[in-house]
């Protein structure tokens, strides 16, 4: 017997007929005896249809109300899936955010969860109730309704399992778990069994969305075992195997790299011919910090003639931006002209492995030359390398390091 | 400086222009200096869709859950109602009912009020705020969701304004007062300027829809003055006059009758040749009672022979359900023959004034003998007279006794 957390996605409960696909499966696991919470979304759309209500009404609509409108689509799934499991004879109920007291900050929009009082909840589950949670939601200090930002019930369940001591926090999506790669590109990737959450961390954050980033960075402090698999059953009936995502002691046979991740949201810009001189970094990326541009790679060219290039990359939805930020602080930066290159990728290899082998970046480096790729800018951490290139040769960089790093089928 | 409740229904908040002119109405009575609550329905529509997913769920969902669902639609709009007045310079803020307390008994689905707590929101209305309450809705002693059954956001209007003490609680409708009749039957039907809470009651519960029976009791009981008006602007953008629903007392000059109402989702049934014996009407009334039938009009002919037939009606759609229960009963009632008649319309005059006019019957009687149209039942009370007919003759019946108790306009 076990206790368990189940959340379903919104693609999981879009429909009648998909609610109750997920009552059966829910029903399965509490036949097996175990406790279960259930963790659900807003169907697919609503969320979205609520949030433009909220646009259109005003820009610069009040946080508060915005979170009051948005948060009914969880508190709909989870009455319905309540009834859909009632339905087949299991017991069960819905709890909102307001009443299992999942406190949180009072930053509307993007709520961080306080505390969760579990007593009452896990007196249930005891008894053979399903508690179904709906995600995303919680209540502030002001006892209003809060919300956790977008893709926030992940990381609503990975909380609730912290909180009730589950032994497993099952993520069900639309994809079967967590891969070396992209499927799409690269048909012979492999499921990984297990990732740990540092890795899980890096896949996310460089584009393999497959959790929302703070909900793994939460069941790693936390030291939730959380399991990412599909919502589709098995030919049997029975789940596809997923990926487990844990602490990397868990992990016996450590790959040097776990996975190729790959992101086309990115530009590059290079302020040209700036005086190489103390502040210069400041005087650049001030400015874009104070208008939350975020800024992701950077790289100083060597100074000839006491002038010196800037190249760095953020993301493509800040370009038009950047350069207005820029444009105005011309004075100030000195700088001769700017380039921007909105056609670039960056491709990362991320495996806690690196830590203890060497060669992992020259690997990297070999694989992409002998492909005739062109390599931009490069950026490393602890167990990440990236590398910036032309947009054009991504399949094709993931594909060759994919293979020289021994991860193909 | 009054202080008013404004509630608005699902048509009046059916999108986002609706509610921003809402929004607008709102802003001219605080600009007038007013302390303002406002009540809101669901968007139009919403209730109906989110009632279908529970029915096709579950044809016996629990109504706890039931309420978790269907209350989301008033939390929307309460959340979009206070952007919308934000946006025009209105503070304002919303309030669930578990956020007011508006507390309820645990009859989930059709629960009534017991208190609200109404402290806090009149501290803030008196600093300018206006208070965005979702109506329909309340918390019950489970600290559950609970809602007020159909159309019972007129009813969280009404006992919201006794709680604050509300000089007025305006009834925002499709339609702009209450008429003497049905003015698509009578065109020259008149638009009263005020009706006695008793008046209301009897042409409600007869057909004359236009606010929920329970918040016209309430009010009754709670002596709050009720206005119904039309939610759309008169030409000059300011309100259009609508009905006071008042206290007898108010009424100076009592007409005999106020209005007459129609109904034709009526069923006839005669139950012919019963045994005339004590206990004969127990034995017919008593399942239909237990199956929550509900009849309305009972007679009784005289007996010839020992023998009896007694004619009801009851609602249209319960005319299947109730010709079962009675050949289920055929033993113990021991007649001879049911017949049935779905085809007929109830007519009633009704006004306070009766008490104190005779001849308001004959009138009747008089009016529908000079048009050909045959009285089947009669049924009277203190301020009212009600007559079964031929469906068919509705219009005519209809017309024929505004003209005799000299109603048109």
């Amino acid at each position: 017997m076990a206790r368990i957390v189940m959340k379903f996605g919104g693609t999981s409960v879009a429909d009648l007929d998909r609610i109750r696909n997920v009552a059966a499966r829910v029903k399965r696991e509490v036949t097996a005896g175990n406790e279960v919470a259930v963790v659900v979304s807003a169907m697919s759309g609503v969320t979205n249809q609520l949030v433009k209500y909220c646009q259109d009404l005003s820009p610069l609509h009040d946080a508060r109300e915005y979170d009051a409108v948005v948060a009914t689509g969880e508190q709909v799934t989870s009455g319905l899936m309540a009834i859909a499991l009632q339905e087949i004879g299991v017991e069960a109920r819905s709890w909102q955010g307001w009443q299992i007291r999942l406190k949180t900050d009072g930053a509307h929009g993007k709520a961080r969860i306080a505390d969760i009082d579990s007593d009452e909840l896990i007196r249930r589950m005891q008894t053979g109730q399903v508690a179904v949670v709906a995600g995303f939601q919680g209540i502030g200090p002001d006892n209003r309704v809060t919300t956790l930002g977008r893709g926030g019930s992940d990381t609503s369940a990975v909380a609730l399992a912290a909180a009730i001591k589950a032994d497993r926090c099952d993520i069900y999506t639309d994809v079967d778990g967590v891969y070396t790669t992209d499927p799409r590109i690269v048909p012979r990737a492999r499921k990984l069994q297990r990732i740990a959450y540092e890795e899980m961390l890096e896949l996310a954050s460089v584009g393999a969305k497959v959790l929302q980033t703070r909900s793994v960075e939460l069941a790693m402090k936390q030291r939730v075992r959380v399991q990412v698999l599909s919502s589709f059953d098995a030919a049997d009936g029975g789940d596809l195997p997923g990926t487990l995502v844990v602490d990397e002691d868990e992990i016996v046979e450590k790959e040097m790299v776990a996975g190729i991740a790959y992101s086309r949201d990115e530009a590059k810009i290079t302020v040209r011919h700036v005086p190489d001189r103390p502040g210069i970094a400041a005087a650049i990326f001030g400015p874009l910090s104070e208008a939350s541009v975020n800024v992701d790679m950077i790289v100083q060219n060597i100074s000839a003639d006491g002038l010196t290039d800037m190249t760095f990359t953020i993301g493509r939805t800040d370009l038009a931006r950047t350069h207005a930020i820029l444009a105005q602080h011309q004075g100030d930066i000195g700088y001769r002209e700017i380039l921007a290159d909105p056609n670039v990728a960056k491709i990362s290899v991320v495996g806690v492995g690196m830590r203890s082998h060497a060669g992992v970046a020259n690997t990297m480096f070999k694989a992409l030359a002998s492909r005739g790729i062109n390599i931009q800018v490069i950026s490393t951490s602890e167990i990440k390398v990236s590398v910036l290139i032309d947009a054009d040769s991504t399949e094709l960089a993931v594909r060759a390091l994919h293979t020289a790093y021994g991860l193909d089928a």
